[in-house]
């Protein structure tokens, strides 16, 4: 049995630690929810399943600096404890660990861990050491929590699969649990960034989702993949004023050229705006 | 109380884990062993070790791939899982974790833990990627055990730095004992693959420690590192058929230039013999 009490909150890796241990001598499972913040409720929703599913929630606000490069948005990357402690506590979470930079990253022996193939490409290819940052800061969270499940959202397509792939071949002992996007009315995939768009931006960025459920009807009808990728790029060009990073057919979670017509794809597009760089997916079956 | 029960052997990842987690359940400390296999009394040492500060100890014996470079000694390397078994219960572990190539390798997504400066020098400088090897299987290996605290030998002193830097900016939950080196009587540090020497290296190995014995002393009395190195590798080359791969003095653990008298000190070689290559070690204070 679990008791509600009063939502936690801590910026010390001590702290976070004496929690999980307490949770896990009284035998508690613990569901986790990492996240730089500004949370929404794409957020929300991670944090519903994850409280559906483990006796405690943790969640975790950090802007991980190791995970931007040098003029990315790492500055203007939104924040707002005060609205994120509220937001996760009203959906479920039992502790909220909220380091500062000098907590996570006092010492740099200069060991890295660096993805690989999976990186090569989407976001990847153009934001390179983006996901180095990314398993460096995950690895360190999961040492600190050490959950049994922990929950990420399919927005972050490309993360996901390498994360996936890192907790298989490195016997990381949690579960990982693939949680969909959530939109808004419009279709727009939610996003701390969002509120970094223009009115014109936000009016123009429902393009992207659409194109994208286009392309997944023409792919399910048989085009041809380079054709509907032409298109997706086509579409993004002119209906919006942002600058089309990539447009990308691949196999997931292995991010390969797609070669049998059985394998599931992701679709997957990049679109920088002015102040925000939106990405959005739809994973699905070629087939039925 | 931890009773004394036959000790178990297995190489299922998934039995590894069983016994594990009823350790935990039952609030019994783990120490872990990890090794190579073909254990000696510096094994022992480190059993024993574990056994006095754990209720329980858990010992892997895996000649892991991923640490061995074209060319080196992988096949060669001595293996005998028979007397491991005997020797672990004898030194008192409870549980012996053998598993094969393809249960810790069955997939690869080309994730790699890269170690940076630290295996720039001794013994990462001729031999790229061992490093990252050793982080990969020490990573996979206490993923899997999840032990209290971890025995490394001092032998493998570079090893021991990088994976005390790992464990530190990575908030890996283990604590990390370092353990001094066994020697025999002559002063050899004893070594798996001191089997692969010929007599004749046999009887010449010994002048290693001699040597750097010999270092310490020099450094001790204000000699210059530069040429107390010289000393050593001059001494090695007379005094054995081998060839000198290393002779280096730094700070240890960060593996740099000393400039501060008060700074730890390692002196390391490695020497390559016909069938063996042999590192080894001293650790000490300039001063006092």
């Amino acid at each position: 049995m679990t008791e509600t009490t009063a939502m936690q909150c801590t910026p010390a890796i001590s702290k976070m630690i004496d929690w999980q241990q307490a949770m896990k001598t009284t035998k508690q499972t613990i569901g986790f929810v990492p996240t730089m913040g500004f949370l929404h409720e794409g957020h929300a929703e991670l944090i519903k399943e994850a409280k559906k599913n483990n006796d405690r929630v943790a969640v975790s606000i950090f802007v991980n600096p190791a995970q931007f490069g040098p003029g990315e948005d790492f500055e203007e990357y939104p924040r707002n404890l005060d609205a994120d402690i509220r937001l996760a506590s009203q959906a479920g979470a039992d502790i909220v660990f909220c380091p500062g930079v000098e907590d996570m990253y006092p010492t740099d022996g200069g060991i890295r861990i660096v993805p690989g193939p999976l990186a090569d490409r989407l976001c990847g290819a153009s934001r390179p050491g983006h996901f180095d940052g990314v398993l460096k800061v995950v690895l360190k969270l999961v040492n600190i929590v050490q959950p049994d499940t922990v929950y990420f959202g399919m927005k972050d397509a490309q993360q996901l699969a390498i994360i996936e792939t890192f907790f298989r071949d490195y016997n990381c002992p949690a579960v990982i649990v693939r949680v969909p996007t959530v939109r808004e009315m419009d279709g727009l995939a939610k996003s701390s960034r969002n509120v970094n768009l223009s009115v014109q931006e936000r009016n123009e960025a429902p393009v992207i989702y659409e194109a994208l459920q286009q392309a997944e009807l023409l792919v399910k009808e048989g085009g041809s993949l380079e054709g509907i990728t032409q298109f997706v790029e086509n579409t993004l060009r002119e209906k919006t004023s942002g600058a089309v990073d990539y447009v990308s057919i691949l196999t997931y979670p292995q991010l390969e050229e797609p070669t049998a017509v059985s394998q599931d794809l992701i679709i997957a597009c990049a679109v920088q705006f002015s102040k925000a760089r939106l990405i959005d997916n739809i994973i699905f079956k070629r087939e039925g």
